[in-house]
């Protein structure tokens, strides 16, 4: 009885802070809203926070009804593509003593955060059902089979598969390729489809404009907000990854304390480095000292997403290695989404896709041996992050491999039913909204009434420009 | 000691656990103070967020003093109207380890959130010491008795009492009734009492208006952050009440963790609901969709206030029933209020009243077997939501007639309180603000200046109409 | 085994709970950036939210490379001035099972909060370049040298000091001195260095105003929003205190429980009390009942930053008491820096400094005998509060000596470091920003653009006085 009370203790534990930790991932919605409604202009608001609210709701709906048992209702011995069993969650068991609910509450919420990075990107000029569409795809069926291939013991990707890949699997602590690349390429294929707003890249008849127009958003204050709870969410998506569901194993304090401190490191230096570097290059080509705030709040959350794939097993200065690489990436990203003319409106591609695309790979070059050994609770473990493999003398590409096969399937699986279907969507104009809508504002023509009253006389030309 | 041990480990998981379930119920007064400035406008943002804070202040002032003792200060062994001890947590006891601080705090923020539901409907027409004198009133007296009737063991209405109602006793898991409708009648009473807003559904002649006014708030992006931050806090309102104080009960992990998904799944299904299907009918009517993000939002919010009272033992299939019928729920009593002429700035009569009084009857008619027996911690409990007693053919209404008799003790006791108390404030004329101060806004007025400056020459009409 | 067990056990739940913790005063960030946010401005919001996020960036970074190191990194068994070992994290070691990540975390999220409370007093005129180096020798230098010797077990004024001062040692349990009287000295020494803004005390040709310009900020919203933002991070701030990093110690439920209780009373009798003597003081004088926002929501703040150093040894009358009397020190102290033309754009330093320091003193005046002799787990502690020392007789005034000693020790040392480095900065004119940048708004000349457009024609009077 000594030992059933600690396993029950030890259940209580799991439910407990596996419920603080999904709250905090749930409330990274406001955090996704709050960024989406700072970066819009002021006719687009309700429309674009809109978005990110149905992601909520049906993220959670299809996740009930089919993403869940697509994701984790396969028989554990076996590698399936897609999980069968518990739609509907009726085989939610209470001999499991609460830990399955408290998974599902937890799986919903990184659902509902993989659907909601594109929100922002397409902000300002995509048609209100078409985006419902999406959502329900996204989160009751792309998603979960990622989930299912990458996470749950049946999937051909995952570390507990029986015969897992290389003898390894792929790695992904939190979700850096599972959560953030899938959203960010899923982001960058509707963009592309969508074509930018009107007068980003072109102007009126067409010709493309010397200098991208800026677009700057209504609320630096209510983005600035969205940033920080975001980061506060993200303690929670990151930590709450570190606890199995297995019913017999430990929480390892450990990795959920690690991850905490790198996430907190990388997201910092990469905020600092993607702001200071900005100022640094401005300053020498404008002469004038421009500290630009995105760069700070969309530098550290690019940070964020790729810290989410390796925080609970790289040691302290390697999140920091990370970080900076990070605000670099950013920066060079957004860069060069800008001469592409993909237009993005809150910088979720440089954020989710390249931040955690890097986050993937850096698994495979910075995981510590101790940290892995750690992680996997097995003293023999020796497959580490290659730099390390390297220091050894033996360059070990195993978990590298792994990490690069399972973008690869990432990036794969979601252009394979993501580009056909914007495509149709596309095809039957179903996609974009009506261009005077646009011009307008979206609020107004979706939603009844807008917050924004442009004053008498407005030109269309300034309508297009300022608000 | 063994045993001891255990027990020393029981009590610190619950202070920790309900310490971060009253963390979260307290952000929910961010979350009302947000939506109730997303839905005034500009010229009444201060007076409207000052009211919530209010709310705070004074409900733990009112809560350590005499609030708390009316509501547990009472012999468990005994059946009494209102608890007469612990004046000022004069008797708290370091010997409970720290369990009974951990509950005042977590009821002092039930309590907060009582009170702060009537905030919004007031709003933008009420006199601040009014407000004051209410704010004391319901959680110093009103509320603590209803807690103290339904969740204290001497409680007549309570399951814990020793000869609970019918051999049941009310079930009211974390307060669609004690909470919701307390706080929903109260709100219906006072804006009967105090009338609509100028403008809002007569001119200024007092003729009838065709179609009413619609006052939109100045900023939906507060609406939809407050809107979160209460489906947030939530999470802790509905999960902490699954944690008994009793020093010898352990706390159980399936309830606390069903209590959440449930919790999700209710609010998503209720604002999917709403939001559509409002789509629908504005579409048939007038061939333009709307999507009306008030719906979405507030129909989410009825989807909260009632499963909160059967959160913890209905099954998640249940959950979205209840949930679809709280979307349908709120438009119908949103449209109904309009009809009625009552003006709620706030939509929080068809949330809390409208929604609480769905909850209580809700868990009369869905709680499953499995799930009472799990709560009761007894495998012989037989009586069951009446839909599972109807299946079994049985018909069982006992759990159903405790529900109607405590909902209707509910709304008797709070009118005949707050009747007699709004119409004395009515009849010395210090419950509504003056014409004019209305018309220029109340941030002027009360608060010495207004972030809303209206252009020259600005018509009365027109002050009335937009700002 | 057991025993193991049990420690391992005790190693997650302090784990789980510190990090809870941290999260929630991490994000007392974001109530820092609204509360800033709200009160500066419209032309100067980016600027000062920048402030609020290079704190977080800065200060995480400074903590890593030297911060912790500074304030931890001692022997101790030795008393010493300043911590020499673990740069980088670098000893951090797996078999303390987490808690030192996590301690590192929780101190991180401090020294961002003592060095974010100066951003808002220097809104509206500071240069951006001179924050950064601010920041980095507050949280990298200044404040870990106060943690190592307050709260380190090698610091001279620790109470876990082997030989600590007058045989007790000064009590900070969460910081009224070692966090709030460090932030709010340094600002006062700032805003004394750098001036008011333009036109706040005097006008254009230098005469002194008879009436100072109020300056009233540009969204109440976002203040209330701050104000609860920071009030729900103080459940973490304090309830985190309690946890002791030491293995061998467990956990105290009284504690944490108690010091969330007391939390709450004093902030709301602070903020209640501020609130309604403003009322009766204004009306006395003008006639007219103003409710001022300001006064409601930093009484609340001051009343949270006194009870910082006691909530975890007082009972629930003493944190009534020492709200009560912290709702007037800031009405008095923010009265006292117009007279001497000081100017606080956000009242940062009533409510850290002056609610700091009284929370200092107020450890040694409330103190229990049985509230101390359950923190210090010694039946035989007998140095209480002085008003207990008194009533008993004896008027024992060591632990108010302490407390002397402690609050003086803090003043001197910032000021050591803080007014030559800050008169430096105003020496080589690298402290204010150019006066024409003042009058059109930071945001446009550091940051590129700006949300606020003021209209054609507008003229530096007005430009001046109210945008």
């Amino acid at each position: 009885t000594n030992i059933e009370m600690e396993e029950s203790n030890q259940s209580l534990h799991k439910v407990l802070f596996i419920i603080f930790c999904s709250s905090l991932v749930f409330l990274m919605q406001a955090g996704f809203a709050m960024v989406c409604s700072g970066c819009v202009r002021k006719k687009n608001v309700q429309n674009t926070i809109l978005k990110n609210f149905i992601d909520v709701l049906g993220s959670s709906i299809a996740f009930f009804f089919v993403g869940y048992s697509f994701a984790f209702g396969g028989d554990p011995e076996k590698t399936s593509f897609i999980g069968t069993t518990n739609f509907l969650l009726s085989e939610m068991d209470y001999n499991a003593l609460g830990v399955d609910y408290a998974h599902w509450l937890f799986q919903f919420a990184f659902a509902a955060t993989a659907a909601t990075i594109v929100a922002g990107t397409l902000a300002e000029r995509c048609q209100m059902r078409t985006y419902l569409m999406y959502s329900m795809l996204l989160t009751g069926f792309v998603y979960p089979v990622i989930v299912h291939n990458i996470w749950s013991p049946s999937g051909f990707l995952s570390i507990s598969n029986q015969n897992p890949l290389f003898g390894v699997g792929m790695i992904d602590f939190a979700g850096s390729g599972v959560v953030h690349v899938t959203g960010g390429i899923t982001a960058l294929i509707a963009t592309y489809m969508l074509g930018p707003r009107k007068g980003r890249f072109y102007d009126e008849r067409g010709v493309k404009l010397e200098t991208p127009e800026a677009f700057p958003g209504h609320s630096k204050s209510l983005q600035m907000l969205g940033t920080l709870l975001l980061w506060f969410g993200w303690f929670g998506f990151n930590a709450g990854s570190a606890v199995s569901v297995d019913a017999d194993s430990n929480m390892n304090p450990v990795i959920i304390a690690k991850a905490t401190v790198n996430t907190t490191l990388s997201a910092s230096t990469s905020g600092i480095v993607a702001l200071l570097f900005h100022l640094f290059l401005i300053e020498r080509q404008t002469g004038e000292p421009v500290y630009k705030l995105s760069a700070a709040m969309n530098g550290a959350l690019t940070g964020l997403a790729s810290i989410t794939g390796s925080c609970g097993f790289v040691e302290p200065w390697a999140a920091i290695v990370i970080g900076a690489i990070s605000g670099l990436i950013y920066l060079g990203s957004e860069r060069l989404l800008e001469i592409l003319c993909l237009d993005d409106a809150v910088d979720a591609i440089p954020v989710h896709l390249c931040g955690g695309m890097w986050g993937v790979l850096a698994v495979g070059l910075f995981s510590s041996p101790r940290g892995l050994k750690n992680y996997f609770g097995d003293d023999d473990f020796n497959h580490y992050g290659w730099f390390y493999a390297w220091g050894q003398g033996s360059g070990d590409f195993t978990l590298m491999s792994c990490q690069l096969v399972g973008l690869l399937c990432i990036l794969a699986w979601t252009a394979l039913i993501m580009v056909p279907f914007f495509f149709t969507l596309y095809y039957f104009g179903m996609l974009r909204s009506d261009g005077l809508e646009e011009l307008v504002g979206l609020d107004v023509s979706y939603h009844g009434y807008s917050n924004f009253q442009p004053s008498q006389g407005v030109s269309a030309q300034s309508l297009r420009k300022h608000y």
